[in-house]
């Protein structure tokens, strides 16, 4: 995990709060990271064979992924003021959209009836990400906090269990 | 291992002492970092499968971990001030916690005749660090080293080659 | 992913810009290192044991590969300067020489017919590549952006699927 | 590879001289790193089982390790004066014990028949190198390039293929 926090100089509880969007903006990061580890892992579970597209798109989606601390670094520093917050969008976007691209040269390689196939499902929980991403960047510009609610509510949205959820909504 | 420490300018030994608090902090969270990655190490040996909850609960574990080189560095540069003092208690913690909810998590799932169930024992040791930590940070406001030797204590509890001790403590 | 980009002081689009010479020597950066990646998964994954100057081999390429960040950004801090430029080219080149010899000695300690063999092929993608190198570092002194050129035409070759064209032009 | 070289802010040639010997200091530890690296995973490959102790041992290694990156950076910047050479061979010293500590523990949970016990031979090499470095400190105060010219010695001593040699010099 890349993402870094910079000491203070102080010795009191003060010398933390200036400290405090940058952690804020931490955490979101550590749980995105999170979640894309857990789901690659998951992903990579269920694949039997590595391919030259395959790993072209993984490596895609590892430079979105790589500049995520540098984003969340903007962000925090500038206490989410608009542009670094849409820019923060922008690479979960990208590396939602990169996600979703590995997901689907993977199932091309592999049949419908394959573990892959049952393990990933619809995607419908990604594709309402990207979807999130793409209101939240210029609500920005009413208030960057409603783009951080939204950032928020999307990492939340993956951590309920949710193959029930999914279902339901589907039908 | 990302804990670092910066290079100083001077050539001589007396360009060393200021880094020695650091230095001090850097080898306690040293210990610490390798006392989890080898329990950690056994714990994974241990697990048959990884699920969900197993995932989260390791990335919690591991965000709080994390924040490690974070509060070594405030507390090595403040020379062991009560606050940031405070604050690397309350990280040993909530890592501490962390482990124990991945321990339970990982228990859950295993039947009570598994070889994790054994691995692990009674977890007498875990529970006595948490009550240490908790003893340990508000003494820090009587003098900030005496909470330093309970972290530096709980550390050598664990160097110790413990399931003869611990059955005997618990007799 | 060593490589690593400074968090701007400014909040706005305007505070990026001076950042683009280095986004863009990092995404080149990026492209290679991912390449080596690749190419050396690939690699690995053919050979059946590894021996002493394998690994030595492989640690002289991983000297060049981890000497890529120090020039990347040196690059982008320099605008582009010719001799950043042309030292930029001397690390791929080093690492592309690296490759080649590692190449080599696992090539030596496997037969004609096994897999290694058929999966590296002839190798004139990576000889075309230290060749190009080779003609673009000089061309810095005419213009960076002709070495610059060169850098990403090379690493776009390997991006092509290729066994077809690589005997297309055999032929 | 945790070592780093800082990026000059000139564009010419002249930039990159004040980095000669931090880059010298860089090389060499590269070298010892990689040896350290290599060696350990000969043993780890001929290991068949870890226990407590020997993650320990393990741990010590990469605690003496760790500190490379930082008595390298403190040597380089210094222009290789008397202190910091000392500081480095120290810490070059403490790894060869905590490797030697590490391979007596393995070679006692290992028979003497073992495929363990044929990998690491009679550890001259390792003897050698202990008692190099204990001359090489005390003569930096003669002139710190003498303690130079035997960590480099050291290092070029391990890339020698031995088996023969080592026989040779036993008889």
């Amino acid at each position: 995990m890349v993402l870094e926090l910079k000491v203070p100089h102080g010795d009191d509880l003060a010398a933390l709060r200036p400290l405090l969007p940058v952690f804020l903006s931490y955490v979101l990061s550590f749980v995105y990271v999170g979640i894309y580890w857990n789901n690659h892992h998951h992903l990579l579970h269920a694949v039997r064979q590595v391919n030259g597209p395959t790993m072209w798109a993984n490596l895609h989606l590892l430079f979105w992924l790589s500049l995520i601390p540098f984003v969340t670094g903007w962000m925090g520093q500038n206490h989410f003021h608009r542009i670094p917050v849409i820019c923060y969008g922008l690479v979960l976007l990208m590396a939602g959209v990169a996600y979703s691209i590995l997901t689907r040269i993977l199932l091309r390689h592999h049949g419908k009836d394959s573990v892959l196939h049952k393990a990933i499902g619809s995607d419908f929980k990604g594709n309402l990400s990207l979807v999130a991403y793409l209101v939240a960047m210029p609500l920005a510009f009413v208030h960057p906090w409603i783009s951080m609610g939204i950032y928020f509510a999307v990492a939340a949205l993956w951590f309920i269990p949710d193959r029930r959820i999914e279902s339901h909504l589907k039908e």
